[in-house]
């Protein structure tokens, strides 16, 4: 009998952001691939699996893309119930459509599971709400990994029309920000850089777009940064979304630059 | 001792798709208010608590903005520990914003707990990841229930750069259409409305831009409908994401028209 695959996202990090249905697939699955980002407690779901580390490592993917798919495939044939786990959401970014396709196009019963996304969630525990009545009626996500995904976006999007998060977008900062104001958007526009979103290691940055390149990355941090600009980022100051766990003004360091 | 608020995303409706932290509240809890999406079942979780309905019914709300602020801060200084259960993401539409800032203000102890985002699970569940390689690296999320919230964005969003989410624009369909296209999204973008995702009751259709707004709206099925116009939406033929769990085709009816 053929198994099956699901593709699960494992939300930002903290394993208390599992779905229920992404721990009780873990808690079924034979085999478990998983990516450099998830919180290895998740893993202790999979009690009774078998744990591949499929993810990136010093960003350079541990295994090809084309070999995970290979191994799900042949996992399936072999009756195993796989669970392939992905940070976030599965169908945000990180190439989560395109190993559903090699699923269905080797036949291979494929299930999606959404997970909590950090382009939501690190702002939200950031104290930034993406929509804000008054502030935004919109927000669009981005992957700042090249001029071709972020430029005809932020080349078109009409200065304070949209909360703008960036994911994957660190290293260009600078030519995101340029592109920013070439395209309109004000100096003094909000911004904020969330590192480890739910991480326990969890920095923030808060400044302008202006403020935004000004100071040199910490790119060697081993966090990914997400990226907001927009009136929203102002909250942050107003709203402490996370009183009720821990002290909000211990845990929300500042970083002395960016 | 004062008590505490936490605002908890219920997601798209499956009370699978709860986090595990998000049950861990209700289980908590002294005291829940919830909206008119959320899955009763997810209320079982509350199994100790006082249980309020405080959303809305035929479009109105059951009670105020400022009333159920005023509750949650009048039961918090009673020392009870409260969960405002929202649809969805807390900080996507709805309102949870202004529910944290009116906390912050009291000087309510608040927690804000991410939920899974109709606005990303819609489109996932009827297999169309919102990002996709070669098809869209960035996605858009509007609210449509008014010109001033979808206006300024569709006006100036460069055709085909982003995929294009609209929550609660069913009642402006043709609007929105109208917009898109004098912006010059072509009338072959790929587009699918997909009505209660994750309920027992969920319906989807598939068609594209040109003609989203042809036949008359089912505004009255009591679902809500999320709008998606992109390339990716010509995936969801070819993506079964709920292989897994049960027969695609059997579930997957398409409406005869909205």
């Amino acid at each position: 009998m053929t198994g099956s695959v699901s593709l699960v996202g494992a939300g930002p990090g903290d394993p208390e952001l599992l779905t229920v249905k992404a721990v009780r697939r873990l808690e079924e699955a034979d085999l478990v691939l998983y990516d450099a980002l998830v919180d290895t407690a998740a893993l202790r779901h999979a009690a009774r699996a078998r744990r591949f580390f499929v993810g990136k490592r010093a960003g350079r993917p541990a295994i090809r893309q084309d070999a995970i798919n290979r191994l799900m495939v042949r996992e399936a044939r072999r009756g195993h119930k796989v669970v392939r786990l992905k940070c976030g959401d599965p169908f945000v970014f990180g190439r989560g459509g395109e190993e559903a396709l090699a699923l269905a196009a080797a036949g291979i019963p494929c299930e999606v599971v959404p997970g909590i996304s950090s382009a939501i969630a690190a702002p939200l525990l950031a104290g930034i709400p993406v929509t804000h009545r008054g502030l935004a009626s919109a927000f669009i996500v981005l992957s700042g990994h090249a001029e071709s995904a972020y430029g005809p976006v932020l080349r078109s999007l009409a200065p304070g029309s949209a909360t703008i998060v960036v994911l994957m977008g660190i290293a260009n900062r600078a030519a995101i920000v340029d592109q920013l104001r070439a395209s309109g958007w004000a100096a003094q526009t909000p911004a904020a850089v969330l590192f480890g979103a739910s991480h326990p290691g969890a920095e923030e940055w808060h400044g302008t777009r202006g403020s935004l390149a000004v100071r040199d990355a910490v790119e060697d941090s081993g966090l990914p940064g997400v990226i907001v600009v927009g009136a929203v980022a102002a909250l942050a100051g107003l709203l402490s979304t996370q009183d009720a766990v821990r002290p909000a003004e211990a845990e929300r360091r500042s970083l002395s630059g960016i």
